[in-house]
């Protein structure tokens, strides 16, 4: 039997110390290929470049794995790896990551990270974005391997339910082991801003935008919970973004 | 009774067409205030500026209207009207558009113009995203006054369900006229892309993304279907994106 083929981005660009961990795990279950943002795409959201170009271009970074880093988006990177690179071959499994910082909860919405897993299940692929809660550059993964290759290994056997990706979180090292692997909804929280004003050297005000993270869930069931009981949350997460149970409130109380 | 407040932003920037007919029928409703990016944005899905500065400037093209011009995208926009300028002022409604070009079906993921509704919608503020299907700068817009005031005001008299923005697309002017609005789920639909491959004057290849939208949905109840039909599509899109159905699947069939 051939080996599976992975494709493996990200957002926090090809030279990121996480996806070289996910590349060096991807290597132990298949073929593998990596198309990654060229700088830092953190925040990017579900972004596409569009009236604008887009540059690709092999790099050796990773020896021995096909490697090129691309000048647009993670969600660019998804695309133009399945529809100019890989063409008729299709990946077995499309991974991002390892994200610097926490995806759990709201930040779904505004994660590169994601935004490739989700750009792949929209084509029908089987999709991962993998994120450590520890924002360092330098942070300690070294508590992350079993548990990757487990749910990659798991995708590859199982596949994923059909209009769904998943966005696994992984709680930062500590003296504990992690306690196992949640199957979770996303928490019901999110973020409140604050800007900090400044002036620049002309004498012209900029901004800092602050986020501070509110959680008011109280649910035992969501992604924020299993990682502050240092569990890994995977949560499927879909992209028919209709909610059903609006449409006939909205037929029944609106005049229109 | 005081009027309205109605924060009005887009993706197209704050010289497009667009806003400013959204801007002068808002006049109508409430008092207005603009915060909209200082240059196109479109395709910005739902991006923030994290790790750069922000800028935002006062800008008079709307005359007696606030308004200002922001340096980010869309959701930045929204996060600095609301948590900067208006502070404890709450906006009553957020309004985003009028985009020039479809937001239906699966574009709303990368549409700058929902992201600005769905960020005000996720700190609870009633929010629509406004789109007519007609990608030219200068589109025939005389068919969508009655339509947007209609969905405005019913807005701000009833409230949006919780945890829902409206994404509202408009037909493109045509000779009949506009049969209605209809409450719709997102086609399930998708872009296909191409890469048109091409050499700078310097040698070095770039790319161009071309997009060709493939819809298999048969339903008649999707937003794809109503534009078709020429109705205006409104589509409840929520931003939890847990697929409650897939977390049983995933308990059940998979082995963590």
């Amino acid at each position: 039997m051939s080996k599976p083929l992975i494709l493996v981005s990200n957002d926090d660009g090809i030279t990121s110390p996480g996806i070289a961990k996910l590349v060096s795990l991807m290597k132990k279950l298949g073929e593998v290929i990596v198309v990654a943002p060229d700088s830092p795409q953190s925040g990017m959201g579900h972004a596409i470049t569009v009236g604008d170009t887009l540059r690709l271009t092999e790099n050796n970074i990773f020896k021995d794995i096909a490697a090129y880093e691309c000048s647009g988006t993670p969600a660019d990177c998804v695309k133009l790896a399945k529809h100019h690179l890989l063409k008729d071959q299709k990946p077995d499994l499309v991974v991002s990551g390892i994200n610097h910082g926490s995806n759990t909860s709201i930040s779904v919405l505004y994660s590169g990270t994601m935004s490739a897993a989700i750009e792949a299940a929209i084509e029908g692929t089987p999709a991962i974005g993998f994120s450590l809660c520890d924002y360092s550059h330098d942070a300690d993964m070294s508590h992350v391997d079993e548990h990757i290759l487990k749910i990659a290994s798991e995708t590859l056997k199982k596949g994923i339910p059909k209009g769904i990706a998943l966005n696994v979180n992984i709680p930062p090292k500590q003296n504990q082991n992690i306690r196992g692997i949640k199957i979770c909804r996303q928490a019901n929280a999110r973020w409140e801003e604050e800007f900090d004003q400044r002036v620049d050297p002309n004498g012209r005000k900029y901004f800092w935008m602050v986020g501070n993270f509110v959680n008011h869930d109280k649910g035992e069931d969501n992604d924020e919970w299993a990682i502050a009981q240092n569990y890994i949350s995977l949560v499927p997460c879909q992209f028919d973004l209709t909610g059903h149970h609006a449409i006939s409130i909205l037929n029944d109380d609106w005049d229109l």
